[in-house]
């Protein structure tokens, strides 16, 4: 099978959900300052949440640009990453509304956890259908982004139910670890 | 007529539907458990939908990669399974709101319904623009899952009315079926 | 300038604009049928609006497919096109929440008229660039079709002040004169 | 890395800004002119919306045209004029619902001259990754428009406090700038 539409079907679920986050940021009542300033909780987890999908889609695309076909279990292992991050926007709100409370900031690292888990099933999936010796295996190398990431989510959620600052600051943190694109497979296709 | 574009459209609106039915998870008021747990139903009914969307994008790449130029009437064909198919949202909405109720349970169904006789019809119309002897005809086969499902949709339809909580593993049931990809056209096109 | 990004834009802003019209059929509250009854206008509006929008993707697929390249008076012909067609969802919402009344009827005439008028412009600003002699221009022949609607939506919207069921049944007439794809592009084209 | 996918996601992102926009136009209940004509402002500053992510659009078309390949520093650049555009829906329900106001056409403002800003420096970015001998480079030539913008941006922000009407004077100019397609790509690449 041909890796295009599983592409294009991607990037419009990527496309779709990066945009309708930010419906979370209702037009508020009012013209003044007063009225627009309480948003800034809502608008500040828009933000993390926008770049975490962007480093998705970055991952995303330098991923499949290192294989060439794709095979039935991606396409099931690709839904099953978009379905948590199909989440983004309701644990995106949730966080804002809240001023990032406790269980919402818990809730937010388990829906981060669950995609970064499942982004490592995708990976695993094509490096199976491409082999040990291809070039996708090599230029994913040591991964410790990847096994780093899970980890911190974790301390993360646990980190919530005491201090919810302290969960976001281990989110904010993972997201500038990946914000450096993945110049590994890049370097490799070179 | 090249079906590159007819690709494009229903990625885009099969992308758009499993996205907005994420919308009907509202975000709840309150940042305690007591206000996501009410939300269970909501979230149920959208991985249910999120799968059945799964399986309709993944048989629909299928479908189109056995055969190569479409006709009008295959263009009204899949505009008529993705009308169907936009009805997800609204159904699964409903469904998750009124707790898998009787009659949400039956529309569900319904729609599920609809959207296999459209499938069907789709599948009907390439196979007239390709030719009784062509690889779409060898690789659909005897096509069992496809005459099943229709009648295990209509019976979880009839035993919703007494018992929403069958109808509900009717549906399910027939998703598992499918959640297998139809390697029937990957097959015969190798 | 290609054409391949015009038409990828294109099918996206076709794909949301069918896809969020049905977001104005809103989830009922109550899960029995004096719950879903009360939705008939809302959801045959759905209906009609949905057909309009595939016969313009239809139609806009078919035009594209005639021409190689396209100009900066394209790109906004075509804008002009997707703004009255995003206009869509607004109308089908107006005239369904309020059972066909008489100024919605009216209103959703002059959407429609508004759009017939892009598209005629947009033909007439791929012909410019194409030349007299080109395919296009032999493909659209006489274009009697396009040039009866607008005589038939301006009747619409006169008769709707009387009579709105009247305005409806010459929207649905259009559409059913347009159901036919047109079979004049794919004729010339062979 | 290819351009395509970036420019497939861009597209998506365009479409979807450019269609969730006309959400805001709030379907009214009353189906008399007096429960229409209160919707007139939101329905002007979404036909200014429009047209200003029409321009975006069409300029990064003609951007990417002019380039061949798109390094990890061009995707984030591109994600952050993305972020910016998307903020359009908010800044523009929140301008047309207050009618015009003063602060929120100071906002509206700021959203336009970060997405000037941002859209300044994906070319930089562009150009840096192409050569100052391009054909990107040459095409963009003294960029006028470009340094025009933001200064005209800023006056409409500064004016704003004092007369909003002045403000959306100086944000109506700048498009109609703008919307005179940017020719001297295509010019360059003849």
């Amino acid at each position: 099978m041909k890796k295009e539409r599983l592409e294009a079907f991607s990037d419009g679920v990527f496309a779709i959900i990066i945009t309708i986050m930010v419906l979370e940021l209702k037009v508020p009542h009012g013209e003044h300052l007063d009225a627009l300033l309480p948003l800034w909780p809502v608008f500040l987890s828009y933000v993390l949440s926008f770049v975490y999908v962007g480093i998705y889609w970055n991952n995303h695309h330098h991923l499949f640009q290192a294989c060439d076909r794709v095979s039935g279990a991606v396409l099931w292992a690709n839904l099953h990453l978009l379905f948590w991050l199909s989440l983004f926007p309701f644990v995106t709100g949730w966080l804002g509304e809240n001023h990032f409370a406790e269980l919402p900031a818990a809730v937010y690292g388990i829906v981060l956890l669950m995609a970064a888990m499942a982004y490592w099933i995708l990976q695993k999936t094509l490096i199976a259908a491409e082999g040990e010796r291809s070039v996708l295996r090599r230029a994913l190398g040591q991964d410790w982004k990847g096994k780093l990431s899970p980890v911190l989510y974790l301390a993360g959620i646990v980190v919530s139910f005491w201090q919810a600052g302290a969960a976001l600051a281990f989110y904010v943190g993972v997201a500038l670890l990946w914000l450096v694109p993945d110049r590994r497979i890049e370097k490799t296709l070179r």
